[in-house]
């Protein structure tokens, strides 16, 4: 393999070698640390075994703020503090219960109330459904929709490769349907899990209500793919059945949190800085081992790899665990915030917010003269299985960062698992393979290096 | 995806847009049948859930014979068949046990008996242990090995970016450690498992004595990673501690299996045969989902997918499910042998047998032209995220099949959870990801397609 690939950089590159020779060696001395002396994997136990989730405002979030600072600092960074941010607390309550009515016959479905979603009455809510695939056919259905459960049952489609793609065309049911929904009068929507399988788990994840007033305000629970299938086919043998759900979730007060940075200083121009992180809260329902435990050891991993191989970077290097990703974005908007008030040149950002899998590739958010430029550098990636460089969206963490100039990249792993996890009761530790976290960790640490020394 | 394929299609291939344009919108429709209407997950579900492990010569094999030739039937192919073959039949027994003994101390640790084994004496084996870490390592110690059990130590290296590698270079220890530790007069050995990750499943796997005189062979077992780890940690602080373990697995007669087949007939050649396969036969601790069950239901599913578009192939496609790869290969040897009898110009074969994981490419066995060749194809590959086109081997059980001219291919999964599965207990259905095996059944169909059309 190395063989070959050092063939193809003699023929590709001709008179360059030398200074792509030392880039392969470096990228080897990367990926050789991240897979024997990683420890990301040992974090990331502690923090979804030992934490657990990491709902922004709860006590295990300011644990994991905690933790991970204090990891930060055994590794000899030259920096490593917090940044206040005040974030939303939503708590869910009692476990929500559900079930179809269909005549004398309850049968019990799994659901999960939405983040943000309002409480039921505390009886609970019981109401005749009716079942529609996009919001569009809302307008059509107009007043019918009165004192209604809508219950959106678009599937995620399964022929698109990419998953995010699938959930992109689906997600507006999650994140605006109670809303739309409410506007004609619904009492409230069961929306089909973001999942490309069928099985029992809701899988819960951020609404909003706009600026709908408060009073219209609906309640909003996300149903297991096995319960959607399950309440479609029983809406079409009795269209009359009726849906009970109960849940006693609460918006409170805004409460202080923080961001953790840890920085390594620039040797030759430590103005411009660096940034790679993922966020450090998670959904309520599981560790949030990938969303984003994952991301965040990534992060911390690559400074550790740096650190260890003695890499003296020329720019300014920070990792940034952000808070509050999932119902806010209030970390990556306050980091944001705080780089322009004290003019921090921010030149690069590196997001890891797709899972621990098998890393893939990047997508950059760039210029073309730019993704051109990085397109250069596979070669030096392909000993590593990483193909795919593509232009699109680095990270809702670092979207509000804006500088000069700044380039912004996400790590792009294997996606066809991810939404078997993703905001569900299964996103745990034991989902997570240890070599996919690490050569994750390795494959953004090596482009962090390639910008670091070729990028700007 | 779609645009930016089309676009880089137009720019690297000028004029040629029109027969580019079909391929391109064959694979669509293959990954597309794949995804939304495959059956090999259900197939799968059958054969591990329902039928179980397959060991040549037991029942389970011969249940998933008249499974698979069942459900070939019902496809609409030109013939489907059986083809006959003598197997080895090796039987476990009871469930193996085994202990340190470390002064009055007794530490269980998790065994199983490596196939081919002979038994320990029926009250076990008791004897003092030396650890080692290579073969090499038993000249130097010489007769300082007899009366001891050998216990090869040496893990599977890390760094190795793709699991097989670091397979290959320990699985002496596994396939001929016994044989060699024999003959110096050592009583047994103890092996530790090939699995990267350290956990508490011995993996078992094929041993061979060779021509060892039958008086000579030692009983052999694997042990777990982490009971590996504890017997090395255990023998450093006590030198003299004794290992203990018991195993009653027993060689059987041979025993009437067979091939599976399945045959769409060539339209324009139907002399020249191409062959999609895996091995339907698993080792015994589970129910070999990934090893090799994936493998099976992809090359069905690839003639599944073939008649559904109703295609028409040039050349005769036949799916082969191999009995007996495992432990002995004679499926695969008489394939072969069958082939040369009956004078078939076998042109294309091409195995899955490295898991059901997301699809990263192929290895083709071919020369240096045809490689050219295939890589010219990897454009239309790109939109399923198939980058991986090497030169290296193509599947143990297509290994014996030879003709005039032929070339293999294996399909290349993701390898890095690979070994965490192989040949262990926890080798299981929910261990398979449905649409990481749709897209590898997808990868194969497609690369038959344009083998069909333009590989020969």
């Amino acid at each position: 393999m190395k063989k070959t690939f050092f063939t193809a950089l003699l023929l590709s590159l001709g008179g360059v070698v030398f200074s792509q020779s030392s880039d392969e060696l470096q990228l080897k001395a990367i990926y050789q640390s991240a897979l024997t002396k990683g420890q990301g994997y040992q974090w990331l136990d502690y923090l979804s075994n030992q934490i657990g989730h990491r709902l922004s405002g709860s006590d295990n979030a300011e644990k994991a703020v905690q933790y991970t600072k204090a990891q930060l600092e055994t590794l000899g960074l030259d920096r490593v503090f917090l940044q206040e941010v005040m974030v939303p607390k939503w708590v869910r309550g009692a476990k929500e219960t559900a079930y179809i009515k269909d005549g004398k016959n309850k049968i019990e479905v799994p659901i999960c109330a939405l983040g943000g979603s309002i409480a039921t009455p505390k009886k609970g809510l019981l109401a005749p459904v009716i079942e529609v695939h996009s919001i569009k056919e809302l307008e059509t259905l107009g007043t019918a929709l009165k004192g209604k459960i809508v219950f959106y049952n678009r599937p995620m489609e399964a022929e698109y490769i990419e998953t995010f793609n699938a959930y992109g065309h689906c997600v507006d049911q999650r994140s605006s349907g109670a809303r739309e929904a409410a506007k004609y009068g619904a009492v409230g929507t069961i929306v089909r899990s973001m999942n490309l399988r069928l099985d029992d788990f809701p899988h819960t994840g951020n609404q909003s209500y706009g600026d709908l007033p408060q009073a219209q305000w609906i309640p909003t629970a996300a149903i297991s793919t096995n319960g959607a299938e399950l309440l479609s086919k029983k809406l079409k043998e009795n269209p009359q059945l009726q849906f009970y759900f109960k849940q006693s979730c609460e918006q409170m007060a805004d409460v202080l949190s923080y961001n953790v940075v840890g920085e390594l200083k620039g040797s030759e121009t430590p103005e411009n800085i660096m940034v790679v992180g993922g966020h450090l809260d998670s959904w309520d329902l599981a560790d949030g081992s990938h969303d984003d435990g994952a991301g965040v050891v990534q992060s911390m991993e690559a400074l550790r790899i740096l650190k260890q191989l003695n890499y003296k970077p020329k720019n300014t290097i920070r990792v940034v665990l952000f808070m509050n990703e999932e119902n806010g974005n209030r970390g990556g908007k306050k980091y944001a915030e705080l780089a322009q008030t004290n003019k921090e040149n921010h030149v690069f950002a590196l997001e890891s917010d797709s899972g621990g899998f098998s890393p893939r590739g990047f997508s950059f958010e760039c210029n073309d003269e730019e993704f051109a430029k990085f397109s250069s550098w596979k070669g030096l990636f392909e000993p590593y299985l990483i193909h795919s460089f593509v232009k699109g969206h680095g990270g809702t963490d670092i979207g509000p960062l804006s500088s000069k100039h700044i380039v912004k990249a996400g790590l792009k792993p294997d996606s066809q698992r991810y939404f078997d996890y993703h905001h569900a009761a299964n996103d745990t530790f034991d989902a997570i393979n240890k070599r996919e976290l690490e050569l994750g960790a390795a494959t953004m640490t090596s482009l962090l290096y390639l910008m670091d020394q070729k990028g700007l």
